[in-house]
């Protein structure tokens, strides 16, 4: 039996419509008509989380693990739903979003295991010292979840960055009640996957506040959510101008919350001369697969290849012009994001000093793969062929020597990650960019594409702005569970008042 | 030889006049004029400590914490002359002044063994596994400091919250030099321990840049400073509206940075029926004590005794009176503050429902401790009773049971601490007051006073909003250094390029 999406809103465990409505834009099959969510909705969501947090805020991290693991098992159930629903919405392969499915249940079963063992709760005890001067307390510290969650999903991971992504699965996994505003270029994808959430919290016996979503095309809701003062901390992956308006919804709170934005990054490779000579056929290929895996539509996508003009370099960029010509158009997420991509496009090969490599037309929603080249001087001259242009699109940057290489590292702003492609030869040339390229980026690459992101306990998916709003803090990997606690110190407190995770070990 | 201030600001390890000049205000001795910093010095300072950063953020850790303790060394040859003039700026006490230098010191120290240690890293490995689908590559995360901070010293901690106190030394720590803009109320105190810090960086060989120390009376140069583009972070301790002002500015930063400030806190208590029946005379005196301490001028001051009406709550309020009418008045750190304190004490004694029990006149620079007792109901109608008012002032809120005293917690807005008073028969009361003093205070204490924070691992200064403007922040204690790391992911990269910390233990 096929999954139908009915369009409702997913509220402490009740399905609730509102008047107004959007309508879906699947690539294959019928629009559907979903409710927009409005001010009681949104107050009606975050109330309930509200009133979870104080029940699953103080249960066993034993029990949010199985309750983590239920959910896993219930996108499981409805994974053939999903992967059809998934497929009309975003265009997305079949093959690609089963492997997404298996990847966003891998995070929340990594979550459970992360909080079983404990270790996340940074427990530290200094013992009294009733002799010292002054005499010191006992004090005990334990990190305690900070309440209710906002979440905004992604639209190019409508699993693994959306409904029950790796933000929620983190919040949830802290013991913070969540309220997810739904993607609406995927709303069928994001309820299907709601639907498991509450399946699970009312098979594990959860408070069915600590999971609501709502649907919205407009802006409203989002503004809606993250200035609702129960709402303590904000997780979200998108464009650079929709974060920013929402960080500084958050900022300019009388009471200022966390935003943890993902935003944009151009992922900047440098391929040094060693590397270039030996292997650079290769890496051409590689990037070329690179750059057009899911039609460009990864945060890791690596927009920019800087090396040094010559020959070889001349060759590489004829390489990997070969490659992607041989990729076609292909359908992307959105209208709007196709419109976006070919404005973008448009913008790089009219720039000053820019050569277009390969440019070809595509229509509505299709993309085809670009490639572009500029000398290093023309692209510092240019600080806007810096931005991300979400797709598949790359651009060559030739430098003349190491040193204006480097001075490219230091123009650039902050990113996800940056790469070197670099043989052994290379390793004095590698050594004078680590310094510029690690205050650049939260994960530095060598050898590799930043497109596939592990999600393990030494994963940094975030950086320095505009790549993450918070620097200090990943929305990738178990370390992402940090953002949605906070430390409390006990003093000389009786056992009986202290929260179970001090009393047990 | 007794020191004689110059007046100047200390850049990248030179001594520097500017043109315009402010007046220091000192309880005793002459008033001595100091150079203000403009747009040329706070510029000059930032980029001498982002010059400083390419060296010292790549330093071993172990010459760090040796420069630390050099810093240590160099503040207690100097501690007479420390003693000084602090107390001719601040009108503390000596003994106050000389236990507030070992607890400067005692920082210092700590932090130097905190980070030889190691485990403030935070080193992580996954190990590649070529076999899994996908195959995941090869991981190590370690700790990196962020660059140039800039540090806001408080007025009341003339050593151990100002130029080397608790934010400098754990910058310093995490390898991030360091721009102290000076408080204004001690700005030869400044310059003392600024002539230490600087002769520390050189005997030691440190980079100069490390460390820069600018006077100032206005806001200009605070303005400046958080909004220099080569600033990474901030350190702050002070009030509520200047506190939020920088904040404003770094969130308004066209790449935001993070504002680590420490804002207001009324700290209060909770007396509770059986600890009222068995102690409440020796609570009463233990509570006068603590608001009084220092003048009441602690961030850590508790201004409100939250207990159940009745006979004994009046004898309680009596007790505690007759205590603080026995304390005469006393200096404050500046005329301003004591302004402050004289109209907030009057607003108090204005405001509906309040009754003064000890309110006495004080001039100038002086204040006299005050005490006011008011209705659970009133003092929940009136959310300006639960603000700060900085000094020896005290609130006592009579709730007419057990539930009225839980909404009275839940209305408080985020604090430093919260405080339990209670006896054996009090457990079942505290456990329903727990989860909602957990929700506002970074530190719960039983039976004692939040006056007097330990310095250690398990101590957290700091909580929601505004006690702090991050409440997953300390600003005391040893992960205090957190606030200026960010997470750096290495994915195989070659020993020959990774940092220092993570090819060696």
């Amino acid at each position: 039996m096929t999954f139908e999406p009915h369009g409702m809103h997913l509220i402490g465990g009740e399905w609730k419509e509102t008047a107004q409505r959007f309508s879906s834009q699947p690539v294959s099959g019928a629009s559907l008509q979903f409710s927009e969510a409005d001010a009681d909705v949104v107050d009606e969501a975050v109330k309930s989380a509200e009133a979870a947090f104080w029940d699953y805020g103080y249960t066993d991290r034993h029990a949010r693990a199985a309750f983590l693991e239920k959910v896993a098992e219930e996108i499981e159930r409805r994974g053939a739903d999903i992967t059809a629903i998934a497929t009309a919405e975003t265009g997305l392969p079949e093959q690609r979003l089963e492997g997404e499915r298996g990847r966003t249940v891998g995070q929340l079963r990594l979550f459970a295991s992360h909080i079983r063992q404990g270790d996340y709760l940074d427990r530290r005890h200094d013992a009294a010292k009733p002799d010292a001067t002054p005499p010191a307390p006992d004090l005990k510290l334990v990190q305690r979840p900070i309440g209710p969650v906002a979440v905004f999903g992604a639209s190019n991971f409508p699993l693994a960055f959306s409904v029950a992504g790796g933000d929620t699965a983190s919040a949830l996994a802290a013991g913070c009640p969540v309220v997810v505003k739904g993607h609406p270029a995927h709303p069928g994808t994001c309820e299907i996957i709601a639907e498991a959430i509450a399946a699970a919290a009312e098979k594990c016996g959860i408070h069915p506040g600590v999971f609501s979503m709502l649907q919205g095309a407009s802006h409203e809701a989002g503004t809606l959510l993250v200035t609702h003062d129960l709402i303590r901390a904000v997780g979200f992956t998108g464009s650079l101008a929709g974060g920013r308006a929402l960080f500084d919804l958050c900022a300019r709170r009388e009471e200022p919350i966390p935003f943890f934005g993902e935003l944009g990054s151009v992922n900047p490779n440098f391929l040094l001369p060693d590397a270039l000579a030996n292997r650079g056929d290769e890496i051409a290929k590689g990037w070329a697969a690179s750059l057009t895996m899911g039609v460009g539509q990864f945060c890791t996508n690596p927009g920019l290849m800087v090396t040094l003009s010559g020959p070889e370099a001349d060759r590489f960029t004829e390489e990997t012009a070969d490659a992607l010509s041989k990729v076609g158009s292909a359908v992307m997420l959105t209208e709007g994001i196709a419109t976006a991509f070919r404005k973008g496009s448009d913008a790089i090969a009219n720039a000053c000093g820019v050569k277009t490599l390969i440019k070809a037309e595509a229509r509505g929603r299709n993309a085809a793969p670009a490639l572009y080249k500029v000398s290093a001087k023309a692209f510092m001259e240019d600080p806007s062929l810096a931005h991300e242009v979400f797709g598949p699109l790359g651009i060559v940057v030739l430098a003349s020597n190491a040193q204006e290489m480097r001075a490219v590292a230091e123009r650039l702003e902050g990113q996800l990650t940056c790469t070197l492609h670099m043989d052994n030869d290379d390793t004095e040339f590698a050594r004078t960019l680590m310094p510029v390229l690690e205050r650049k980026a939260g994960r530095l690459i060598a050898n590799g594409f930043a497109t596939g992101v592990a999600v393990s306990d030494a994963m940094i998916h975030g950086g320095p702005y505009p790549a993450s709003t918070n620097f200090g803090a990943t929305s990738v990997g178990t370390m992402a569970i940090r953002r949605f606690l906070r430390p409390v110190s006990y003093q000389n407190m009786p056992a009986a008042l202290l929260p179970d995770d001090l009393r047990h070990k």
